[in-house]
């Protein structure tokens, strides 16, 4: 079953069709199936002309019209690993949604952050015209800026470079973390732990600074002691138990959910009961897991679909990030189930 | 910073202005950048050519050069959920690497499953004069097929409809059913339990049927009342444990992941240690999870990446898929860890 065998390549109706069958000209089927605002075509003709596009199956080639207006209907989006993580894929979500919305089209290309695959997918994307592209990591991060993109006008989702001049979306890590460790606070909790990651970046320093201003807010001292540095994963969480334990927390604010659900493992072989010995409190509200956990577990969600969908919002100037900065900062809302 | 004042859009440098700075035709230019066998251009004339693009950062028009050419560089792919799962993102890696390594740029269209969206995503690849599309469903299925498919070259991925001339692409279930219990078998179990999906579906009767075989291949019978039906979640696998338990099976095969996680912590709260007292198996090596669990769950993947690039590599006739079912079946491989 070959592609010249369907023979549905070739698209055999033209607007020359249309016009002969409707009896117009084919300026007229232009101004009708182009809906050009001030075209003055007659009820009659317009109703002839669509029942012609009807019977005959026209369909517009989107290419040649792309072409004879001079501007793209493509947003580009440029992303390092849509596949390895569920994050990534919520960027796209949203950004497809908010492209199509305003009648866009999203280019996609997964690069494995490889950079000659970004450089011949930031090609390929100016070669089709794109109004612009946007350019999304899969977690928060500053990057260096590839030089093709300042061929074209871009935006950062879920990533930075200051001084670029390029405009940028990202999460509200410091909102989040003070939002998370509100929320073991409205509980009665005093004497919260935070298993921070160890890993240098916006996350870690800005949910930092989240939990000490709401411990701060709420007058109960920030005690360096309660932070334990760990690895970002379910292994981390687990290897803090014992330490975690042994610090005299009611409740734990774990830098993502991995970390919560290895921590879980360990405050079980501790014999511990969430909630009711111990809060737990997570980060990300990751698919698959942080729903599913025992107890359910209550986090604080990365807004990555809304990232992509501000995304194309600011490269299409519907929304501006604040000068000096340059960065729109979208907030973390608190997704509560059972486990405080 | 609007569009207007980036001012990046209109490519300024023409196939003439190349040709006036080498020296040479426009003939000459287009080609030397076409590439085209046959044409006899010397040595010297295509240095130059070369030699000016390259300083006047000459970039040919992707759009203009499919109207021309009368064919397109684009393969749609229409999802039905890239974003709530992170496994629909390996079929779009899978196609995205396979149509670029075959010179295609892939078109992507997440549709949520709404009839409205697809019939949208796909008249705008038909627009686009799409070389042909990719329907894929983020859980095996058999589908009823939209309409507007028929219109062009359709491969279905991760689903099927029986009798509609469309070829597909999807996991091997049997197999995989047959490789875990396999490996199971492998490890000395002879008494394996099965926790099965209450969900009707292509994986729920063909991991059956593989499980059902490798037990009567090793000599092992079939016995129907180790085999649990259950929710294919967490909470599924949770809430089955006693029952599994009581069966006296050493060994658990579970419908996926999330059920195995279940398990675990069923297990766990019956004090039971894996692999020690009970062995278990997993099925889809879901990323976040799989690799996490204490201890690391052995599992049989699901190979979405390579349904992806095999649905690219059927739709360009490279692979065909055998008659009569038209369905090409890609293997679901082992994955070693800890819990067997």
């Amino acid at each position: 079953m070959s592609t010249s065998e369907h023979g549905k390549h070739t698209p055999s109706v033209t607007m020359r069709d249309v016009a002969k069958a409707a009896g117009v000209s084919v300026a007229t089927v232009s101004h009708v199936v182009n809906d050009k605002a001030g075209a003055r075509i007659g009820a009659e003709a317009r109703r002839r002309v669509q029942e012609a596009v009807a019977a005959l199956g026209y369909r517009q080639n989107a290419l040649a019209k792309t072409l004879s207006q001079g501007t793209s209907r493509f947003i580009g989006l440029v992303a390092d690993a849509i596949a390895t993580t569920p994050f990534a894929g919520q960027i796209i979500h949203g950004a497809q949604d908010e492209a199509w919305k305003h009648g866009y089209v999203l280019l996609v290309a997964n690069t494995d952050g490889n950079t000659a695959v970004e450089n011949d997918a930031i090609a390929m994307m100016l070669e089709h015209q794109v109004h612009g592209i946007l350019y999304s990591t899969w977690y928060h991060r500053e990057i260096v800026v590839p030089e093709a993109l300042h061929q074209t006008d871009a935006v950062l989702v879920d990533c930075f470079a200051d001084g670029s001049g390029l405009r940028s979306v990202v999460p509200d890590e410091e909102q989040g973390g003070r939002t998370a460790t509100e929320e073991l606070l409205a509980a009665g909790h005093r004497r919260i732990a935070f298993i921070n990651t160890t890993t240098p970046s916006p996350a870690q320093s800005g949910r930092l600074a989240g939990y000490r201003s709401a411990l701060t807010a709420a007058g109960v001292g920030f005690d360096e002691s309660l932070v334990f540095p760990s690895e970002p994963a379910q292994e981390g969480g687990y290897a803090a138990t014992s330490r975690v334990l042994a610090s005299g927390a009611t409740a734990v604010f774990c830098h993502n959910d991995r970390v919560a659900m290895g921590l879980y493992d360990g405050l079980r072989e501790h014999g511990r009961r969430i909630p009711e010995d111990i809060a737990v409190m997570g980060f990300d509200n990751q698919d698959v897991i942080a729903a599913h956990l025992r107890p359910p577990l209550s986090t604080v969600a990365l807004p990555h679909y809304e990232l992509g969908a501000a995304g194309v919002r600011v490269l299409l100037g519907i929304e501006e990030p604040p000068a000096p900065s340059l960065q729109l900062r979208v907030a973390c809302p608190p997704i509560q189930r059972e486990s405080i």
